[in-house]
């Protein structure tokens, strides 16, 4: 049995093509006192961006804080917001940030129309009703968000970051406008890009393979190299590459590799965000990805993004466990690229030693 | 104003995936006497693949000869016999065979809700209700119909060569099973793989451009490199590269340019088919796509494919106008190469001397 995969259903790409958004939401307000409900990154709060938008009489803007990664209590609070504020059904959900908003407006559009909390959903085809319809604008660039079918939450209590995977959860509508990455700081569009090229190449360096995602996958990363080793990955070329190539990373959705695990611990322990998380992660594994790992030195080095060192220096042995069961946890992924043996290598030791070093 | 861009909603891809088919009918086949509609390559009649297939009591396998390219005439009478043995609305129409029998039923589909002929749809935006869902097999890789939004007719009262350009002219469901091109002649795997090869590097060669369009198609070109110019272009692996090479060419419909309008006076004037045509096509632009033409005959040799000359010697006086006609009227991909002066290059003259050529 092979996976039915759902793609995106509709997409507009082209510098300007927010414009393009007003048009869209027409279609969409069928009924009087039916609103749209737009999740903005807080990072737009009092910018113009937010003026220009179509909000009409009965819409509601909300402000997602994506300082952290989504939360399922967060999720929660988001829900009860929207749903205090519109008692007649949704026309649309729009998203319009990176990777944080786009997940959290998947996972809200969601639950208006199931029943329960965020937690409730974490997991695989546990969404049983058709969500509200949503549209993506994302805003940064990499994390494959806006094409892909899950919504990556945290669950604090449970110690678990783990996604409403279900064709519901993607976005019925994307609208991807390069222009709104210019603003993005440069360290920022570094990481987020990174993204991107680092679950691309993880999938191509394991064992669990589809040719199809391959085939995806690899002109992803072609795409990220051309643009972090040219002179400036954020010239007017490259905002438009690296939306693409998010997009197409974001269709190749296959097994990770040891990367995103090293990540999740430290995301799980340090609360630190995704992109960057994956950066520190490749720099401790070089022994494991060694071509890819040069190369990210490179894109560094290229780009002159500053990765400060000494972020698990100091820790108590309570956070080095935490660090530790965080990322060992993700067995599927370490063993798609290590095998079923991957702690041979990545010993207790091992692992915590790699985190000591960066 | 950008275009909003349809994808194919669902795609199953991988070898032996034809046999989920029966579970997607299952899930359309909602009412009692509500039957499924199989348009099936004449290629394969009385053949296992169509006692494999799962073919209910109610539904009715209907074989399109795909000896020509599909006229507007054909459908008419395509869409006759449906109605004829359908009286109750269907719930599912399934192309299994290449590009004719899909566009086929691309454009049967849309007959079945929409009143008029098959010609009164050739145009861009005219199909006005949605048509019958519909699920493609493709079992030859290379034309993209599986995923485009057009199905091409030709109009032999009007000489006249258009689809019914529409989103509802997109399936609904692709199922990609690379084992069903296992059988295909060896010529013919060659000119329909030819097929993505060329409109996609015509799209990369022209001045009308789309850098979304571009990644997919520069991925496709460079899949159908490595196919054409390895020791097997069907082999496991490549029969499998091949339908990804159409998928993503399929998704990359920019504007062609000076292969499709000589291609397409071979169809007019000799009802040859598009494939073959393209390959004809290409031997005599040697002057306009130097490198391509290269690359075409290396593959030609390399796959020990023949091409025999000669196609277009002693024709009549008119013959040639015909030809010629069918070629120039495609000003935009004329001139998405050459530049608005295309006669400048392709004069009358010029042109019926490359027929002559072929």
């Amino acid at each position: 049995m092979y996976r039915n995969v759902k793609n995106v259903p509709y997409y507009i790409f082209g510098k300007g093509s927010l414009a393009q958004l007003d048009d869209l939401l027409r279609e969409r307000r069928h009924e009087e006192g039916e609103g749209v409900v737009f999740f903005i990154d807080h990072f737009f709060y009092g910018k113009d961006l937010v003026a220009s938008l179509p909000v009409e009489q009965g819409d509601r803007v909300i402000y997602v804080d994506a300082t952290h990664e989504p939360t399922t209590d967060y999720m929660d609070v988001l829900a009860a917001k929207v749903r205090e504020a519109n008692s007649s059904p949704l026309s649309c959900m729009v998203a319009l940030g990176g990777g944080s908003v786009m997940d959290a407006c998947k996972a809200v559009a969601n639950l208006m129309t199931n029943p329960g909390l965020a937690e409730d959903y974490q997991g695989w085809e546990l969404v049983k009703n058709p969500p509200v319809y949503k549209i993506a604008v994302p805003t940064l660039a990499g994390t494959g968000s806006e094409c892909s079918r899950t919504c990556v939450l945290s669950n604090v209590k449970k110690r678990l970051k783990l996604g409403m995977n279900s064709d519901y959860t993607v976005f019925d509508q994307v609208i991807m406008d390069p222009e709104l990455t210019r603003s993005v700081p440069r360290d920022q569009f570094f990481y987020t890009g990174m993204d991107t090229y680092m679950h691309c190449f993880e999938t191509l360096t394991g064992s669990y393979r589809n040719r199809i995602v391959d085939a995806l996958a690899e002109k992803a990363v072609a795409m990220c190299e051309d643009i972090f080793l040219s002179d400036d990955m954020m010239d007017e070329v490259n905002l438009e590459k690296m939306m693409i190539a998010s997009y197409l990373g974001g269709m190749a959705t296959g097994y990770v590799g040891v990367v995103h695990p090293f990540s999740a611990g430290l995301s799980v322990a340090l609360h630190m965000r995704h992109g960057i998380a994956n950066c520190y992660a490749l720099t401790v594994l070089e022994d494991i990805y060694p071509e890819q790992h040069a190369q990210f030195m490179r894109m560094l080095e290229r780009q002159q993004v500053h990765l400060p060192g000494g972020i698990c220096r100091r820790l108590s042995a309570e956070d080095y466990d935490i660090l530790y069961e965080g990322a060992i946890v993700h067995e599927n992924s370490l063993s798609n690229r290590l095998g079923p043996d991957f702690k041979q290598i990545l010993s207790k030791q091992n692992v915590i030693e790699r985190f000591k070093r960066m």
